[in-house]
């Protein structure tokens, strides 16, 4: 059995805020304590809040190039500014959409641009500029304070082709393997499995999402129950390279 | 709190067998029944195996259009042969991979036609003829026997554009809507969220794939303490239309 325990109560980030000291305060506070094997589930927002990744817009100024796209996909032309900043490569840009390669390799919207729960209504958050080093920070701190080696995960939600609706997938990731190699082992006739590498960083970040909610203030959840494969893992490992992907 | 309870020791399933009384009967004997909200999830190989949808290879007489395309990717002409029957559309086909479009419009590799978890070594499964309507008869059968409303998700592993790794996603949803629209709502500064429309059968596809084991005999499993989406939809309600798709 595995339990998704919603960390409640996190008060608004701001720059330099400890968020591994405040997982552990407020799981505390809610009765509870870092448990052997707990995965710790972060969502992007609060850690780029935390890390400064916060631009206000007023304080941009839009290249030409920007304001052409802008117009084209009707955005703000400081927005879209902001984006191009963050973008390795344009792979979309169509019917209002801008899907995007960030400098990180994450494939997504506006290079993961967004301005919704962001206290100045003028400002945006940006991706962390390397979200696996975010991981790695806040799984530190925990192990520090509590003497739990606890995995993290940071995530985001992604839209993804052929389908609608979008999912919590991993951005960073530390303490594990993002992917359960099943190669080689047996089914249950005694055949090897083909296939198949599951991407369980990811699944484990869309069933966190299950309790997280974007309107309240739940911005980071426990999996409890689960072993995660062991290793020092990345989540750049979930990233396919360019030449063996059918869809860039 | 959110608990993702696997139900165990489901036999090897035949055709004509009664899924949705089996997982009644399998949950009593592991000392559980289902609670009122529970959401069922419920591998695509038994659904598919329940369902006769197992093709002998030895039967089929590949086309000479499936042994190109056999050639091509490096496959059992035959087995290309049933993947293309179960095709509505190619993709792509490259690196040896066929990425089809299903007569149920599912966008995924080998159009479902599986080899793994079949006792026949010269057998593969289709997937079922339409996925929602057997998630309905699991959840009407469920039903009959208990009285319990109770959501029913049936489930395959797709491999995504852009990431590695496979995840498990919704192929057949009865008795809940597998999108949560926030559209509209409010975030935490009162601003009124634009995105976000949230795939949560996918979500709870890939919570339950954490407890769910390809090797051994964990072909379903419940999840409790989730607020599903109130309303009458349907996996297809996962598709995004073709017109509205920027990645065919």
């Amino acid at each position: 059995m595995l339990t998704i325990i919603p960390v409640r109560g996190i008060p608004d980030i701001k720059k330099g805020d400890d968020l591994g000291r405040l997982l552990v305060t407020r799981l505390k506070e809610q009765g509870d304590t870092f448990q052997p094997g707990d995965i710790t589930v972060v969502a992007q927002k609060i850690v780029s809040k935390a890390e400064g990744r916060v631009v206000s817009l007023s304080r941009i100024a839009p290249s030409d190039f920007a304001k052409t796209i802008a117009s084209n996909v009707g955005k703000d032309p400081r927005q879209v500014e902001v984006i191009l900043r963050e973008t390795e490569k344009m792979v979309r840009m169509k019917g209002g959409h801008l899907i995007t390669e960030t400098k990180q390799g994450f494939i997504c919207a506006n290079a993961g641009v967004d301005q919704s729960n962001v206290g100045d209504r003028d400002s945006v958050t940006l991706l962390p500029q390397d979200s696996d080093a975010s991981a790695d920070r806040i799984r530190k701190t925990i192990h520090e304070i509590t003497g739990r080696i606890v995995p993290v995960i940071v995530t985001d939600t992604f839209g993804r082709a052929w389908r609608m609706g979008h999912v919590n997938f991993a951005i960073g990731v530390s303490g594990m393997k993002p992917i359960h190699d099943y190669r080689g082992t047996k089914d249950m006739y005694r055949r090897t499995l083909k296939v198949t590498e599951m991407a369980v960083a990811d699944e484990l970040a869309c069933a966190a999402e299950l309790v997280m909610n974007k309107a309240d203030r739940v911005p980071a959840a426990i999996i409890r129950g689960y072993k995660a494969p062991k290793g020092h893992g990345r989540a750049k490992d979930l990233l396919r390279p360019e030449e063996i992907d059918l869809f860039r």
